[in-house]
């Protein structure tokens, strides 16, 4: 019985070995996720909730109405006349007396206004769309959807300034944006308000007077940015109003609240040491898997877990390379800003490179967490479970791919039944979504059911009955009977050497 | 072994057989799809979205109430006096200057009003209806239930002109109305509106004086089209308010945003080129399947697949024979409408036939995804989940019949009991939606609650204990079934000559 | 082999007979049915909704709140002094023409106001209750709960006419209301309205002058009732503003929509028709089971399905009985009334018997269609799954024990800790409700959160663990293991004699 | 066969010990019910309703935003200038007259306000915080998170009386409050309000003109208590507006509705008794445990329902431990309360101890609930589906495991994704219950869809389809299969004498 034994003790190896390895990587993951705390806090949620709350839902004066209503151009001028100039600029304590020196230009009087608001336009050329030869005579002017080609740069209206005159993308050093209808560029007919609100309204109210919004414009964006000292962040926002060429408004917005500068207070600088570790860290994975490729070549890719490891040190890597990056940018641009405090200061593109890096992170710690999996089948019970769900992952999958032909046909019918009429069923994407959520139980039936008083329910009801009656019980009878299988194969298996095992014995030594 | 080595080259014959007509099927089905994309667009929705808005949500100056919360007679005339007429006539740029010249005449400054718009009522007449023999002393007026039989055709209020004197359907050349309480006919009396704001205003004012509207009065509809020159779409709207014998009003409303005009961009003539390649391809599929006939005589038509074909090839047929009347009556109205612009131009019946065109497409593309699966059962995972659901599909339907008797008896016990007082149960339709919502987690349990206190609950909690607690998992219990039996037998066979057979050898050649 | 031929005919037999029986059950289950659509219909729905948005959605002139917001008592008088006399009272046309002559008195100028409103409240008597030692130096007042024993009959106030002098039940003949908070009596002190709105809104004010409302009262109720000719229906309508003694008002309100005049239309007669054909269907069925129950004696009644039988007849008699008792006495009420318009028109009796006798209706039809299940086990397909219902009945209702034992675990928890916070846990039935919708999906986290920050979220997670994750699909494991057996079982059995059989045999004939 | 009869013997006493057993711990359930029916009832509900609505609901009289809507420093000023002090002072009747003598000093007319009420402030000093050294020059403020490290006890202001200086939690006798930011100290500058109105406000003003709000402030609170004599209810009030580092303002609020005076009315009494006997049960149950505890030593703790026994005892005797504190407590500071009815009274504590009374109790409740499933398992079903339960614990946990690593990685991903925009993402802990409402079918795609266009839809996709259609199946399929294999097992087991044996046995007897 030398050979058993020989087999257990390399049992007995091989556990030892994974043990290591689960030990030492959750000593990383558990730094990977204290750094990720580093980066955001629920401060953060209220920062960006009482800055949206200050722009988005105070009501204009006469019709009560707020931002996020705004449905016409006319409705823009009441936004940028009273809550825009009152949000912006509070030069008033409650009781009514002003707010002087060292406290001024502070929105909440906490936040302080980096350089000054920009507005900004964007055109496109009149006969930028073919009129249908039917209508030509009627019709003198066609304004087409927004795109590079057709924009418009062309002075207009007073001719003078730079609301009236076109700017570059490059001269501007603006960054585009892309809106709900379109993407538009960096470049357009601008004005930077000023750090007093009587003067900012005037201008505001002199662009209004000599109709700067017209039939051409497409988009007019509202950027500024703040600073919390008291917390350290940034917040970036950029208001947006889309004029489509159906005629009315289509606002949006976007408060990017960013931690720009690192290491202010005590935890910054544990999260720098976090940091540092974390580091040290990759630079061992990094030499680990070097290792094992020159062992295994081509094959090591053939391993999913392998292409994980591999997969999560790339990402990293990026993280650390943008985050160098961000630090040297950061440290340029305010320096810059400090010494021009009267000028427009342009923190869009740092807000928005710095989502990305929290998009990456976030994926690296998602991926990090699912490799936990690769080390959890020591246990028999686990083991059961995950070579259930291994095993199904091909009837899953085939399975799958019926449902989505069923699904693609009902998300094209549901298009181009309800699609002029329902704001869910506007494109091919919001359909799936939104046969998605009817499974959940999350639609809104008298929606269909007034946009098509016959097929509506027809539809709703056969999806219900196909998919939510059927086709779901499907997913459930193949696991059901992957589970079964995986448990009597188990079941017929001799008891291997396991985890539990390896405790025990090292407790009777 | 000549002969498996026969059986063998068969079968490649029919993989390969089937394999080409995949193919074929599949190119059929792009071209179908791009041709849909073709005719719908997000941006028909954001054109439904503004031009609703504009109508349905602008408040009445006084009671700040909307055309959605329309209660009254009263409340109609608050809606055409101030939202109306503000909506319709576009005279003043949003710094109160004057629109001049061209630039009339424009909804949103971008939408072309076509004609002018009408308003109609229709009315049925006194003693229409009989009173109760109790009452009759007391209640000497009786207006019925809108149905043709007892519309009223007799002149009355100040007795001159369209608005006081009827019209029948014929001299409108108008088309009826399908609303939520009845379908209402085509003729009435009505007022065309002008192409000026104080003079709309001022007829709309003078019907009010003189009771245009009174208990007599069944719906009265707002209808005018306009074209967006941009995106090239039409917007045909119809506003509805109907009042009901019971008093009261109820508003509904239609926005048809439909694509009348082809043909005016590069995308449009691309999409041209599609539908001829389509027309080709329906034109093989009618051979083929003609061919098919003649050889199987009616055993044809005992295979479902078969049905499938036809039922396609139909619908595309008509659907193609619309396209054609569709594009030569579009030219004729447009032409009669830009040589008489003061008239009213009834585009409804046009925007109505298009729905109904955009519906069938909608059905021949659901239904050429559904033909997808007559291909699918190849491969061997695909054949084990389609024969699950064929065989299946016995019992499920046998089951469904008896959850329709539950659900029937539920339905109506709701509707009897809940129907006075609930919307989801005012008819045995909406019951059974209800029901079904209900199942899905949609529903409102406080109202039926409040409806009935005692029977509500009841009827809740039996309803959720019988349906979703035991007869939904009956369902399950069947595919589950199924599904084992099937994956046994299957299990059991002989592995057959399979695709992907077909392209291994295909690859060791 | 003459012994399975006689077997073969017995069993021929009868599937003769059922299928006789089925076929005249058949004709009654359609008689039923087409009788409860002679009773109720969509309009009926319309016709509560108009009227309850009349008063209930109506904004108060000043604070813009409306009578389902009532919180205090000068909300009620804010309510009666505008909303409910501009409700009652349509003395102008909608261009402020005045309504003259017969059109006057009518709501919406379509529904005839019956008699005049009244409006009535309830008190309880000072020192009602006990204040506790410790405050009784403090506070001298003490107002109880309503209960009869309670009540206030002393005159108050101004101490003269019906408003300030006590009525009892039996001197109004009146009925008592059950409200949201306490069954109130009929008595009370009552004004009645006039038939002009100037005398009414006069009468009104003189009662809030003189604190008509005061620590005392529990309720205070409005009464009405409309007839409208045009569909022959009365709205019966109660406001009720309680007011409870912690302070503050909780309004509730009764719309009851009710047919209570049969036989005017056609469309009536025929129902009258259908409902002599029913009478004779339950002559039929009594003598049958009569019959039956002479040849079995007791053992008639172990069989469910006879019991339900007889059920049915008894509720169908009752039913009969109520439509005579309904019948005479409108006839006599509405004589009554019209002899004295002048007069308050009690008909809120008479609405709660037609729901009642409705609610009676509901639960027949209910069990008619149940009962179609005795018919259906003659298919194969419909045994096997009646079979498996039937035959897991057991297993289901002991789980379902289990099942509640843990659901009034959480239901108490539930009451205990959320009990004065949420509305959905403030008694233990809401509770038992509450669990069973968060099942469904429908569902207040945030709520929960905010009654308790600690025990909220582990309430929650538990239950939906517990609950949702585990004990439900025990349900399913349950149906599922007893249809495989059930399945497994019929494969076994030979094939039986079968309807389909006898209809093929009919056919070779 | 004489050992078989003994084994019988043994078991049927084994049955008629647990059947004493269960009726006695049966009685002891109903008396712990009744026991908890006698704390809390609707009325409660009702009460906080009412005190919530008149505080939380009431409209500013400029903007008509409430209390829940606070967003500023300004509107915390609207809200004590008007609904506060509205709220509070009863003084005129609602026809305007006013309220004379014994009547003063309710709010409603019916809850008398218990001392005055306390507006408290706490501070931050400045520079608790340090500004990054960039912006150093500009900034020259920074006011900290609370933290009672940094709390500001200087006085500042008008630099005179409570309001403008600090006093600390110990000469408050206050108590602390854990807000929705911060837990803050029981210290701070208050203002003690009067029992007259214009008192109170004058004071209120005062404060807002000198700015007793400044950037400083991170909460302020306003307490009262109010007993209601009708109900026998006090009502602890305490408004919170939290004022973050951020800028803008949280509201928060609790109002404890608690029955703190025990025994009034004549069912106080009877709960009384209620309660002796539940002591006496108690002793029992305490007696009967050491006495089990002595026979089994250290074995006794390896039975779970030992445990649960234990830890039922220990609750339930530290809940009387506080009943008899919470007695002797009140008593003494109603006492102190009424000899100086013009200063603030402290219920908050006494609230505060009642609340978590009244949770340790429902969790000794729900535990007692549970204990029932001890011995149940008498009858077949009932024990085949308690083995159930119990034989799929050891997978299921294990499955929950699994889960929990998906579900973290889910969290950890939104929360760094969406945390910044979306409130239910905010914490890792919101992350984890919005993510188990998803499955639930609550939650709001849209805004997940705006947070991110990209990252949002594919979140929400992977975990729908990873986490509901088929993690959540695993949870069935294992239940499923322990239930076959269970039900396997009791088929093959000899009947065993049974609950129902024993009731036949005495029967036949
Ligand atoms: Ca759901």
């Amino acid at each position: 019985t030398r050979q058993t034994d020989d087999t257990r003790k390399d049992k007995e190896l091989h556990v030892k070995t994974t043990l290591r390895e689960l030990i030492i990587y959750l000593v990383f993951l558990v730094f990977l996720c204290l750094l990720t705390f580093g980066m955001t806090k629920p401060t953060m949620y209220y920062y960006t909730k009482v800055m949206s709350e200050l722009f988005l839902d105070a009501p204009f004066p006469d019709t009560k109405n707020t931002f996020r209503g705004i449905t016409t151009m006319k409705d823009f001028w009441r936004f940028a006349e009273t809550p825009l100039v009152d949000g912006l600029y509070w030069e008033k304590w409650y009781n009514d007396d002003n707010v002087t020196g060292d406290s001024q230009g502070y929105i909440y009087y906490e936040n302080k206004l980096l350089g000054v608001p920009r507005i900004r336009q964007v055109k496109v050329t009149n006969s930028s769309c073919l009129v249908h030869s039917d209508f030509r005579e009627d019709i003198k002017q066609c304004y087409a959807h927004y795109s590079e080609s057709v924009e418009d740069t062309q002075p207009f209206g007073l001719m003078n300034g730079t609301a009236w005159e076109h700017s570059s993308e490059e001269s501007l050093d603006g960054s585009g944006h892309s809106g709900r209808l379109a993407s538009y560029g960096g470049g357009g007919y601008y004005l930077d308000l000023t750090h007093e609100k009587a003067d900012s309204l005037a201008s505001i109210i002199e662009l209004k007077q000599n109709l700067w919004l017209d039939r051409g414009t497409r988009a007019v964006m509202v950027d500024f940015s703040v600073y919390n000292a008291n917390i350290n962040l940034f917040c970036i926002v950029r208001l947006v109003v889309e004029f489509p060429p159906t005629g009315g408004a289509i606002p949006s917005w976007t408060f990017r609240t960013v931690k720009l500068l690192r290491y202010v207070t005590a935890f910054d600088y544990f999260i720098m040491a976090c940091e540092g570790i974390f580091a040290l860290f990759i630079l061992y994975y990094i030499v680990e898997e070097i290792l094992e490729i020159k062992v295994h070549r081509l094959s090591y890719f053939k391993s999913t877990w392998n292409c994980l490891d591999v997969i999560i040190i790339i990402v990293s890597v990026v993280c650390m390379a943008f985050y160098v990056y961000r630090a040297l940018r950061v440290d340029e641009m305010i320096e810059d800003l400090l010494s021009r405090p009267d000028q427009y200061s342009d923190f869009e593109f740092l807000g928005y490179c710095q989502s990305i890096f929290n998009n990456v992170i976030a994926v690296a710690v998602f991926l990090a967490w699912i490799k936990v999996f690769k080390y959890i089948s020591f246990n028999k019970t686990m083991n059961q479970l995950s070579s259930t769900l291994s095993k199904c992952a091909k009837d899953v999958g085939g399975f799958t791919i019926m449902f989505l032909i069923i699904f693609l046909a009902y998300a094209q019918f549901g298009y181009l039944v309800f699609g002029t009429q329902i704001k869910d069923f506007s494109s091919v994407g919001d359909c799936i979504f939104t046969l998605l959520r009817i499974v959940l139980g999350d639609f809104n039936f008298h929606e269909l059911q007034e946009a098509n008083r016959v097929l509506g329910p027809i539809f709703f009801m056969t999806y219900v009955f196909v998919v939510f009656f059927v086709l779901l019980n499907m997913f459930l009878a193949i696991i059901n009977d992957t589970y079964s299988e995986v448990k009597a194969d188990i079941a017929n298996q001799k008891s291997e050497f396991e985890l539990t095992d390896y405790f025990k014995k090292g407790y009777e030594k």
